[in-house]
């Protein structure tokens, strides 16, 4: 519900707008199509003009918040979304049928691209059912293995990002396997530093604790068990996880087994990209949007 | 409502034996006044006779289905409950209030330890609502991070318990990040070489393909979306996770947000070694003891 309600708020917000690399192709337009009647966003779609008015006639969709940019090829067409966002005339980038390499090659272009002096990295919000709170991880995308200087800005990227949808002071709980430090564990280790620096003031507006083991991150009573005080354990609203690949299992493990709806973006250039895989389904593609959008305004946008 | 039926049909098989070290603990009697109820096993407890008489009167259990054998601290009871395994007076380890690493010292005794030349390696039943089959996940919570040869033997031992419970020729799926082979990610690597060797007969009495992510190895759709035949995608019945840091995260998502039941133990021994933590619920506890039952039982259990 938390989703829904975040991108009920979008709507009533003035329109922004995404700019797709490659909208043409019938799942991304359903994307758009579904985006457009949500009232979320207008958009710039850059890709085979024939093609997105063809399926865009076929979705009897309206013509009205939608721009089309014609291209020659995906290629061209990352290219030029790209650039439509470094001219600041459109607020988000979404990637559609175009592969990540080639899109990333854009945004990385020394010209036109969208770095801005930070780590790229990738916040996903999730709205669990009995969880009553949404549920940020970072980084299940981008980072492979971060070290610790780069847990450091993925820390950071993700606190600006729970900020923007009104979370003044959110918790953040590097996890591990276990709640103690291991110093065969490098997540263990790295999860005391993070937490050290945050009392010292080099990680800033949030609170970070850990290393915690999931279950304590976000069971009062599994902490209380372990005997875990402090204010992050049970109540955590960022999950920071040691590598990539843990973070895509927990991703998959909390959509298939944990029936979650989720959004996500990069977060780190100048505007927020939205990356999701071919296999999302429709309406997490669609609150990936969502929570972009949510992520830009200067409005407070408290969901809870 | 599979690891129910595992345990009806646990309590129709005629009595083993489960030794307790350090049983003399209320959370651990509840357990075992639990398992006695449902008719599951015999018990041999070690630790403070005193204690476990109490904790027993008040729990107004029948003494008929329980020894108690005096110990007089934690360690001396590990001892002793793991020798009455050796001599083949019980056939379940169970550890009580003790230490891990305690228990597992004794275990590991040259004199009358428990290794019969085989890796230990923990295997988890979960039962997951909506997932059609019992989902066996190795290793979370004995290997930190399994070379290429501790998988092999990781999936040997699983395989041997998937046997047990009925299941021929099970379907394993050594999951990754993403399911294609990626140099820069061992998981990646690894899973395709462990598949290689299944085929060349290597790896024996089951069906390995990997890499796979976690979507692609439980959900015959998203397999489809990303054009992954074969007999495992969708149907996986053993997970086999790249580092112990990986299904401990993914042990606990299971429990807390797929609202899974589970049961696990240490595999590789002369008799399963069930190790649950604190945290674990009674429910949970009494499964592993009946996992364990199962997997020891020459009746065939077939548990669908």
């Amino acid at each position: 519900m938390l989703l829904k309600k975040m991108m009920s708020r979008v709507a009533d917000f003035p329109k922004k707008i995404v700019a797709v690399a490659a909208a043409d192709d019938e799942r991304m337009m359903t994307v758009v199509d579904e985006a457009v009647r949500l009232n979320l966003a207008s958009f710039m779609l850059f890709g085979n003009e024939e093609k997105i008015r063809q399926l865009m006639e076929q979705k009897r969709m309206n013509f009205k918040h939608v721009e089309i940019i014609s291209t020659e090829h995906a290629e061209l067409s990352a290219q030029e979304a790209v650039k439509a966002v470094f001219h600041g005339k459109a607020d988000v980038l979404m990637k559609g049928m175009v592969p990540t390499s080639v899109l990333l090659k854009a945004v990385l272009n020394k010209d036109y691209g969208l770095r801005v002096g930070k780590l790229f990295s990738h916040v996903a919000a999730f709205d669990i059912p009995d969880y009553d709170r949404l549920l940020f991880i970072t980084d299940s995308a981008m980072n492979v293995a971060p070290t610790l200087e780069q847990k450091v800005q993925i820390i950071n990227n993700s606190v600006e990002v729970a900020r923007s949808v009104g979370l003044e002071l959110p918790k953040v709980a590097p996890v591990a396997a276990v709640e103690v430090v291991n110093p065969d564990m490098q997540s263990t280790v790295d999860a005391a530093v993070l937490t050290q620096m945050n009392r010292r003031g080099q990680i800033k507006n949030c609170l970070v604790d850990g290393p915690l083991a999931l279950d304590n991150a976000i069971s009062k009573d599994a902490a209380q068990y372990k005997g875990i005080a402090g204010e992050v354990a049970g109540e955590t609203d960022i999950i920071l996880v040691p590598t990539l690949e843990i973070g895509n299992i927990l991703y998959k493990s909390l959509v298939y087994f944990g029936k979650a709806n989720v959004g996500g973006f990069i977060t780190g250039a100048k505007a927020p990209i939205v990356l999701s895989s071919r296999s999302d389904s429709t309406l997490n593609k669609v609150y990936s949007i969502a929570f972009a959008l949510t992520a830009i305004r200067t409005e407070k946008v408290l969901v809870k």
